[in-house]
Parts: structure tokens; sequence; C-alpha cells
């Protein structure tokens, strides 16, 4: 087929069939962003738009990329993270769908690298990003290409937080547009996805019960608050560290115990950082905590738990003793077991998000490239948010998926509402 | 006593004592606003400045009147609803602190009016409102004080919806703090405190068991949220009803079912109302209703069910058949349970928020008056958000107040969470 | 009438009228008993059955009484506590309905005997307690009647423990049956009742935020279990104390925190005392106690906490800071806040069980009756569990009042359940 | 090593190696097991004891089965469900630890008789059964080892039903401790064990969304009150049925929807059967469910639900569209998802009960076949419960475990709650 000649870099395209499928089951779970897919390759709204990407590569980023391709536009991909990547899907998304990925499950830092390159090869108008691998590459290496972007999406808080510090320095060149901080994607993605995701990287990697555990949530944000949720769900004991006041605050109101880290540290059964912080927990809390503490971040960076020094100073580091659990023998003899080497557990040790909540996430992302080629954002470098327009109709579409109905405000309350006098 | 001197109308000077004691027994749940009042009795920060208050007149209210007062203030205070006001608290605020109090529990409109007339008799600088009550007052009747107002605060989300439609229309004349904006205020008042109060008011009107009742609960903002939540937590089964897509969806996500009113309306065993609308439930939906359903309206107004529909079809009216429970009989000798008149009734029919849950609306209002005082507010008729140093210093000092301790940024993760190369 | 010439001893039977109206408002939320009732009135199954009883003088019990009475028995009622009558009931049950109560509103010791020897006037055949007054009495000063007594029942589960340590002894001399251990009447009343009547009984006395309140819970049995959800559902911070390892358990694997009382008394601010034992809260905790906090019991006696020694070393007592509140000032200037002087809170402060609890208990009580009279009990002096077919008839009668269907089996089903080869 | 020359039909021997690194990690999670091994080991109080057992063959189990043989038991043990059985586990028991094992993965009807026959090569006397397959064996084809039988476990409700029908038939010929009922057994494997597995078996089967979904949970017992809570807890909307009155009350007090299978049908995302009986879900329901509907098996055999039925009707028959889903297509074009085929979706499609929740029941198990051998149980076929002291120090142990200190009772305590007078 003529598909395959689109330029890729990807494991293995033996993989693509097998990818096919699994793309098609998760497609099952994302009706809203279906729905936005028939339309555009219907009306083909994005004809010749030139997109490049660097997300996780999972089966929901597929069909993204497939709404995005069967809008009209050429899609350029390559992978945020390497242990995110599932080869089958990057196989199916070049072999099946004709769009160029460049990635591979594990790749190193000169790989990544090189698909950075590549997937910057054709200068981009769209940019879309999860966690500013882009934003980084462009405003560094490739600001030559910097004219000719329209705009772009970013979709974690941490990449968020970046945008805004280049924004308020007068660093950054075009718009973005803050997907993290949609209401709806939040809701699902941020709150409810990772909440169950992280429930399940901990049951898979460990089977051990959650009930009756204390687990210490590092971080009381959407997320936070979400994985909080869900262990408590399950039976679990609920400790939160938080370094702000108001977030602590809420935490307290929920009925979880708060206190600070170090006192955590002695108690925990298992830990889970979600703070999009660094060295949430480091070399004075490994010190406290108790034998067979089990340590999972599911922030975005491999930053919140300081795996190299577990590597460096344990007497003994047994990989690997269930899937994705690496064992740290203490000179004392305590044995802390980290997940997923501290990377984002959720995405490493699980399946990460759902494709249901993907659906809302991608829907948003998909509605806003249209809204930015239509001329939506203003001019200029700054990060924007979600046209509440686009977000209340993702919502409309998802109820319809659940097959909710709700009330519609009748005149007199909608004048009611906007009345003063 | 001279104090006794200051200007006032109340129902009975001689419930101030027991005003007092009950004054008193809130400010053990304040401990954020003694703080401050500590500080402004020592700092005099408000010496000479003139406020005008329209407010529900509780002790929390009082402790905050009491603490302006200590600032150095002149205040004058009406009630914003007639039927949460404590005359021993309002005797105690003239006799015991004298502050100028205007309100008898369930006085008439005529009554209302003079004590608006009575709290603008002295020009005001600072407006304090609860449902723009002198914010209406002051654009309609009273347009030659606008120009001696430096900035207002108001408390209800219902109000802040008004002023926004009248800031966008170009009418609002000064500066308005959103003080039910503030993330903090949100969620103790808005969330934790009407949750609870509404059980409240649900028990002592009805005594009937919550656990396997089903409760309709119609809106779910942070108010309708925070209802559900606690009948949740009491055992109910709830079903939400709501006009905004995110929201319902929100509402689906965390396990509720979502339905329309009109077919909610057959299955419930109580409504609730916490929309911030009106005729929410209406007789559309009195004839759907099962024999002994409970209606309680715990948004702002007394407009969410159509109360005097019931007063004028029904073929009998049994008033107080219970304290704060009208009976309603249908012609189909249906019979509908209607609590405190369809007003609200976490004020009407229990105590309103618990003190602590005022202490941080009210800390909140204390420490905005004194930066509105300090020239904190642009100039011009805008509706601003509570500065986000006062919300944090309210959080802080209430985790201090529950003996709460948390973690702080070091250095390095500090510039992380600002750095972007 | 000749209705109002039944020996009697109640307060003011001027107060009857009104009586009659609450007890017909409770009778709304007991379908189970009212049905039950009309079967009696038209069937008169206990015609001419002499029946004595010392239970909780309330609405509920008031249409037990109707129940029994209806049936064609003789009742006769004393209190089991007199902190929980309520002298319009004890008025109406006489003057409106005919039936004898001895029974006055903290009423003291004297009156209490006067009281059992006055129910006891006319040897009963059927005896109904409420935490073993009766059988008390019986089994000491009243040993003639013993042998004229065909059975009891027994509503406590401190009264059962009692029963059975009389019964190991072989002094129990007549069959009672142990309608607490009725796992339906579990549900109701020992979870679900005293549940939400502890949550009331806080909110009434105090009005405290429970939100975010730390609140520790003395006991893990059926009713400690129920507390505690319901505090949890209002979002407090729950602390478990237990004797028992397996109860202990079962609250770690619910995601409580379990702990000594000494260790908890240092960190409470509500304590609630469900234990059935005496002296779970004594002179060490009250030393340990935080400034402010909380005791109420809700256990069936008012030995749980050492009132008593509040009482004589505390170097302040202001009782009734609120209505059922009395401060108690420590030598170190601490106050603690004891519920009710230690009696039962859920009783004395709140208004007891919902009615729709009780009419599980109650038609358990009135069918258990009816069975004792059938000759259902084996002679001699055993503790009965409450009839399977009782049990099943009374939740099929509760599930149709709630409009509940269930499935039933198909015989191919039922024979799968009871087949073995 | 000699071991390795214990009679044995295993699938690979290469494996022990491998089942041996897995056993040892269960067996971190299984503490008090552990301490009664070590007891075992140095008491050897089963020395020579000859035992049969039939049951899952996981990693749990094999650390049941070390303890028995270091207490110097002769063990024999087959599988009870040939999916359950994991071939690494098999090959360590015989091949590291010198147990007798007849058990392959997926082996068929003919290999289960002959390790049926295996087990029973030596003639017990102590049978460990996980739904009487070897009483089944035993009173059928063995009669004539009957005698030798001193007694019997039995680790499933489904399995006692079946035995209590046996011995009130007077069929039963030898007391079996029903493990089951054990109370803290109860907790740890029914309710939390189940409860988490299900969930577990759902996320890695489907990766679907559970916040929001519609889960119909078929039985209110342990189990299904297990399921139901964790499926809440991850955010479900759980709808019950159930054939008992009383069960079916508990769940509506619960908060839980309860309709008739017929009903939740129309309605379910999700289905899960734990009623322990048969066709729960059959053809009239297949017939009214939505597109897309997932159903799952978590009751004890693959009878709740009519698979075969699916099998023999569906126009399409798609298997394992994901790991452990089959798809059906009805002619109707509605796709239904069976997870397992119908068995036990815990089991088959997760890991089973974490090791800690096997920890009690296996506790409880090793220190039940001391008491028999000890002459604990009366003679004859009766069915009996675990003995109090049993469970009270398991849970002890457990506790301990935990980390948790409890209260004990003052003598003065335990006097009152022992006195009557």
């Amino acid at each position: 087929m003529a598909r395959r000649s689109v330029p890729h870099d990807v494991a293995d395209l033996g993989l693509a069939e097998q990818g096919r499928a699994r793309i098609e089951w998760s497609d099952r779970g994302m009706p809203v962003l279906r729905s936005i897919r028939e339309r555009f390759a219907a009306d083909r709204p994005l004809d010749g738009l030139k997109i490049s990407a660097c997300m996780h590569i999972t089966t929901e980023t597929a069909n993204l990329m497939r709404t995005l391709h069967e809008g009209g536009a050429h899609v350029r991909i390559a992978a945020s993270n390497p242990l995110s990547t599932q080869d089958d899907t990057a196989a199916a998304l070049v072999g099946e769908y004709g769009i160029s990925v460049f990635a591979r499950y594990r790749s190193d830092r000169a790989a990544y690298q090189r698909s950075i390159d590549a997937t910057l090869a054709v200068p981009p108008e769209i940019v879309l990003d999860d966690a500013c691998d882009l934003v980084t590459a462009l405003h560094t290496d490739y600001t030559d290409l910097l004219p000719g972007v329209r705009g772009g999406c970013e979709e974690t808080t941490t990449g968020v937080v970046r945008l805004r510090a280049m924004a308020a320095a007068g660093a950054l060149r075009y718009p973005v547009v803050a997907v993290t901080d949609s209401p709806t994607k939040h809701l699902f993605d941020n709150r409810y996805g990772t909440g169950q995701s992280t429930v399940d990287a901990l049951l898979r990697s460990t089977n051990m019960l959650l009930a009756g555990a204390t687990v210490v949530v590092a971080g009381f944000g959407h997320v936070g608050r979400g994985v909080a949720e869900r262990l408590a769900g399950m039976g679990a004991r609920v400790l939160v560290t938080e370094v702000d006041p108001a977030r602590a605050l809420d935490a307290v109101l929920v009925g979880y115990t708060v206190l600070p880290m170090a006192d955590a540290a002695r108690v925990g059964d298992v830990f889970v950082t979600v703070s999009g912080n660094r060295d949430v927990i480091g070399p004075s809390h490994f010190k406290l905590m108790k034998d067979g503490a089990v340590i999972a971040n599911a922030g975005h960076f491999d930053i919140e738990v300081d795996a190299a020094w577990l590597v460096e100073n344990a007497v003994a580091h047994r990989a690997r003793v269930r899937p994705n659990v690496d064992e740290f023998v203490m000179s004392d003899g305590r044995r802390l077991m980290l997940l997923a080497e501290g990377r984002v557990a959720n995405l490493a040790a699980a399946e990460g998000h759902p494709a249901s909540v993907m659906d809302i996430s991608f829907a948003v992302q998909a509605l806003t490239v249209e809204w930015l080629l239509n001329g939506g954002a203003p001019a200029g470098g700054g990060v924007l948010e979600v046209p509440a327009e686009i977000d209340r109709e993702v919502a409309r579409l998802k109820l319809a998926a659940f097959g909710v109905e709700i009330d519609t405000l009748t005149d007199a309350q909608a004048a009611y509402l906007t009345s003063w006098d």
C-alpha cells in the first residue's frame, strides 16, 4: 500500500495489524472523538494543515491522530516518553493509517532527539505538546520555525506552568491553548483518569491489598484529589502532603490526614507522588520508610522521586522482582519497592487513561486545532484557556454518549440569571 | 451604658445577654477571625471607616461586626433575610458591643425597606452585601451616595452573577470583591457549610431516615456538590438535576444518577433545590410527586420552589405539622411537605453554617475590607476576585487552628516550578 | 371518654392532643408496623393478653403500644430512661388511646421504682424490655410473678449480654427473644438509626462543622460501625478504639485509624462512646484531651463516660452553655464539653431513631409477641433468636414500603442451592 | 535433590525457580501464616499427618502447603479449577518444596479426574476443599476411604451450602469446618479480597473507565457487598439485584438502587455475578442488554452466567478481542463482552486474592488442621464453625502485622459485661 511510504521510525511494522485491533477497541470508548472524526472526514476542515506532535504513543493518541488526519491534516508525531510508547500502536499509525510516527519503546536520549528533529523536519503550523518538548525545541534549536507556527496545545499541568513562566518572561512566541485547564478535561483526565490508572498500576505491579493500607498521596491538586478518592474508595487510609495551604485545607475537610512528608514517611505502606514538582520523596524520606514500602510516581516526569539516589545508595538492587517493581535494599536491611523506575507509573505499569477519559481530552484538542486554524486565538505568545464553547460542546457530546438527559433553562430562568434590576 | 445609645431597631434589647453568650460560643469556632480581631484591636487599621452591611443577623456575622468595630470602623447593619434574624444576636450587637443594627425576626417588606434606609443613613465608604441588597439600593434609590463608596464585598454566588451582569452592562459603579469566589471560602461555605446545614435542616424538621431515601438535588454547583456529598454520606440515594452539561457530567462521574426534574419528580422522597435559579420545582413537578414527598430549598431566595402555587392550589394547607414543616394536600389526596415555606431551609430550619465555616468567609471579608481601604482595588465598577494573598493567609491561619502542619517548598522546588529552560 | 380512666402517672394529660399529632406523624414513617396493626385490629390475635413493658416513651413506642392494644392486649408501660420520656406522648397514650403509662420526663430514682411497681401491678404474661429493667425486677423483687410469664422481648444488645449471662448461670426463668439480634433490626436500628441520630445530636447540640473534625468512635460493633459511617459521611476523620481484635481489624480494613484510647484522647475533637461497656472514657483520658473537646455517649447507659469524675473534679461546671451541652473547666484551663450529662445523646439531645427505623424493630416485636403467645418458644429460661420467618416477613414488608421489587428464585435455582450430588 | 522424587503431574518442572520467586513474594504479604509456619517448623505438630487437598494452585495456596509440610504433614494437592492453576507455582511446590501436586493449567475433565484420583491415592486423614471436590469424590467413588478421614475444611460459601444440605440429609460422613464462615476470613476474603480482585479483573480486561459507569452487582452477600463497595469506590453507579429480602433491604440502606435483573439488564454497562447460584444472567437478559455491555462472573462456578447460550446463539463470536474478553455479536448487531468465558473473573483475569487476604484464610486453615488433629471436632458428619479462639488468634496476629495496637478490657469492664445483678 502507498500508505506505508510515509516517513517513519518505528520498532516493527509487522505489529501494525495487532495495533489496529487495539486502536479500534479504544475507539469504542471514544464516542465524542469519533463523532468529531466523522464530521472532519466529511468536511475536511484541516485540509493541508501541517501538525507536529510530541505525545504519549498510545491507542487513544492514535485516535486523535486519525481524527486530525481524516480532517485533512499532515501529521508528524514523536513520543513524549519512550516508556509509554506502544510499538504496535506506532506501527499501526504508520502502516494502517498512513501517519508519520517517530517512536520506539524504551529508546534512548539520542533517539529521542532524532525523533524531535524528524517531527519538525516539516515546519509545523500547529504544535501539540505533552509537557513542552516541542515548545522547548522550537524556542531553542528551531527558532527559525517559530514564525510559521499559528498555535499549539499543551496537555499537562506541568507544561502549562512552564508555558506561563515563559509567557511572563516574554519568551513564548506563539499562542498555546492550555488543554489541561479545560474544566471538562480536568474532570476526566486529571481526576478520574489518573485516579483509576494509578489504582490499576498498583494492583498490576504489586497485587497488594489496598484495604487497610496506609497510602501517602503527595500533592492535592486535581490529580492528587483523584488519586486520593480512588485509593480511599479501595479502602486505603489516605494521608496527604501538600505545600499549598488552600489545597491542604481542602484535604483536611474531605477527612484525610494531612501532614508533612517527614512524618508520613514513617507510616506509609504506599507512596504516590502527584505534586508536579521535583524531589518530593528523597533520601531523608527513604531513611524513615518501613520495610516493604512501595513508591510510585503518578506525576509527570521521573523527578518526583529521587530514584537515582536509590540506585546509587542501595546495598542491593533487584530489578523486576515483579513486572515494573524494583527492590532496593537499604544498608539496615529495609527493602523499598520502586514502581516503573520512578517514571509515570499509571502509564508505564498500567495502560494509562481509559479510552473514555482521553476521549474528552482529545476531543477538546481536535476542536481546538480547528479553532486555532480558524483564527480563534489572538496573535502573540500567550497561554490561552480552552474556549468555553468547546468545553461545553464536548461535555454535551459526552453526556449524550452516557445516555444522560438533562434539563434546559426556560426563557424565564435564563432571563433571571442575567437580570439585576 | 453609653453604648446603648447607638441608633438601632431590634426586637428586644433584653435579649442582649443571652445573645452575647451565643456570640461567644460561636467565637470559639472562629479562631481565624479571632486572630484578625486581636490584630485589629491593637492596630485600629479601620479607624473611622464607615461601613454599611446587609447580611444574615447571626452570631457569626456578629463576630465579623465586632472585628470591624474593634478595628475602628463605624458599622451599620440590616438583615438580608428576616427569617434568619436572631433577635438575641441583634440585641447583643447593640447592647453589648455598641453596633447599630436594624433587624427583627420575621419583619415585613416595609420594615425591610426602613432597615435599608437606616443602614444607609450614614453614607458608607465600604458596603458588605449578602445578595446585592445594598448594591441594588445604592444603584436605584441612593445613587447620590455612590461617589463616596470605595468598594464592597458580596457573599453569595447569586449576588455575584447579578453583579457581573451589572458590570457587563456598565452599570456597576464601585468595585466589589466577590468573596464567594474565594477558593477557600468556596470550600467551607458553599460546599461544606451548606452541605452540613442542609442535612441538619432535614433532620430537625422531619427526623426522617436518610439512609435508603431517594433525594433529588437540583443543581450541581459548589453548593449542590456539597449537599449531594453529605446526603450520600448519610446513606441517601442521590439523584441530580442540572442545566449545565459540564456540571452534569461531573455528577455522572461521581456516580450519581443524573436526569431531568420531570423524571426525578416521580421518584424522589426528598427534594433539595440549590440551583440559584427560579422555579426549579413548580406545578408540573408537584403533580408527579409521591405522597409524603419533602421539599426543601437550600439556594438563596425563596423562588427556587414555587411555594405560592402550593398555597393557592392545595385543597388543604396544614401549617407546621412539625416545626418548619407545612403540609399541602393535593386534590388527589397526595401530601407534599414544604420546609420553611420554601425559604432557605438551612438557615430557617437549622442554624445556618457552623461558626468554623463562617470563620473563613468572614476572615476573608475582614481582610478584604482592610485591603479595599488600603487602595487594593482598581477604580471603577468591576467585580474583583479575592486577592490570592488574602486567600492563602486565611487558609494558613485555618490550618494552624486545625493543628495541621504542611510542607514548604525548598528553593530548588520553587525554582523548578517557575523554570522552563 | 371512658378511655381516660385507665391507670396512669404522666406529667400533664393536657398534652395528649399534641402528643397524638406527633404519634400520627411517626406513624407515617412506620408502614410495616401499620400494616401489622391493621391485621391485629381485624383479627384480635392478642385478645386479653397481659403485657408489661419498660421502654423509651417515644412516639414510635406509642405506635407499638397501639398495635398491641388494637390486637386485644392489656398493656402497661414504664419508662426505661426518664430523659427520653416525651410527656406529650405519654399523655396521648393515656388520653387518646387508653393505654396505661407510668412515666414522666426527668423523674427521679424513686419515681422510677414506683413506675416499675405500677407496671407489674397486673401480673404480665409477656414482658417487653429495653435493657432488662423488668427482667431484673421480676428476678429480684417480683419472683412470685415469674411462673405467669410466658416470654419476653429484649431490645438492646447490652440487655442481651446480661440475659445470656443469666441464662448461662441458670438464673433466667422465662424465654426472652433477643430482638436486637434480628438481622433486619440490626441494620436499621443499631447501624442506620443510631448512626443518623448521633450525627443529629452532635449538630443540634454544638452546630460544629464535622468536616475535617477528628472524631473518636469508641467501639466498633454494629452501632459503632453505623456511627463511624455517618460521621465519615459528614467529612470527619474517624478514629476507632476497640478491645476485640476481629472488630478492630474490620475497622482497619474500612480505612479507619485504629488506636488505643490513650492515644486517641490527645487528638480527638469529638468522642462518641458506643462500646456497651463502662468507663471507656475516664479520668486518665480527660487529662489528655484538647481544649474544647466534645464528649458524647451513644451507648446504652450513662456509664460509658465517667461523668461523675468531671462533676467532682472540674474547677468549674457551666451547665447548658448550649442546650444539652455542659462545660467542665479543668484545673489547667482546658474546657471539656459533655453532651446530655453523659446519657444517651442521640435520645436525649436529638429525637432518637427515626420512625422508619423503629418501624422495623417494633414490627419484629409485635410479630414476636404473637409468636410467643402461639407457643413458638420452647419452655424454660433461654435467650432465643428472632424466628427467621419473622425477620424475612418484616424485610419483605419494608421493601414493599420502599417501593422496591426484587427477584425470586426459580425452581431450578432453589434446587441448585440445596443440591449436592 | 531427593525432593524432586515426590509423585506429581505438573506442566513443566523447569518453571520451579520462577515459581519459587513468586511464592516468596506472596510470603511477604502473609505475615500471619509465616508466623504459624515458623512455629510449625519448630514444633512439628502435624508430624506424619496425611492431608489431601483440592484447591486453586496459586502462590498463596503454596504457602499454606509449605506450612503444613513444615509442620510434618504429607500433603497431596489437586487443582479445584484448571483455569486458576499457575504452572510455575505447581512446579515450585514439587521441585523446590517437595510437595506432591497434580495440576496443569487448562487441563481437561479427564485430567481433572486423574488428579483427584492421584490426590486420594494415599488415604487422607485431613481433607482440604475449595468447593467440595474431594468431599464429593469421597462420598461417591471413594467411600472406602471415609472411615479414615478425621475431618476437613471447606473454603467456599457455595461449598458450605452443599455440605449443610448433605449434613441435613444425613449423608455427610466426617466433620467439616466451614472456614468461609470465620468472621475474620469473611472480612478479608469474601469482602475485601474479591472486591479488589474484581476491580482488578475489570481494569485489566477492559481498561474501561469505571467512574460514571452503571454496574449491576447480582447478589448482595458478603462477596456482593465487597464488590459493590469497591465499584462504588471507583465511581461507578451501583445497581444491586437480590432474591433475599433482608439482603436487598441492606443494599437499599447503603444507598444502592435495588431492582430485578430484568430491569437492570436494560441499563447496565457492566454486570458482575456474585450470587452463588446458577443462571443469574441468561437469555432473557442478554436480549435486553446494551451494545457493548460487559459481563463478568465473580461467584464460584461458571454457571452464574449462561455462557453456553451465548456460544450457541451469537451470530459471531470473536475470542480474546482483548486478553480474557470474548465478544459475542447478537442477531440485532449488539455486542456483548464476556470476561474469562464466564469463569471466575477475579481468578482467571486477575491474580485472585492479594496475598494478605489469603494470609487470613490460610492461617485459619492451618490452625484448624492442628485443631482437628488434636481432637477439637466432635465425631460425626457435621458442618462446624471455626473455633472462636482460632478466629481471635488470627485477628490478633494480623493486627500486629498492621502495626495496630488496641485497648484491652480492664477487670472491671470484663466483670461488667458478664454481670447482671
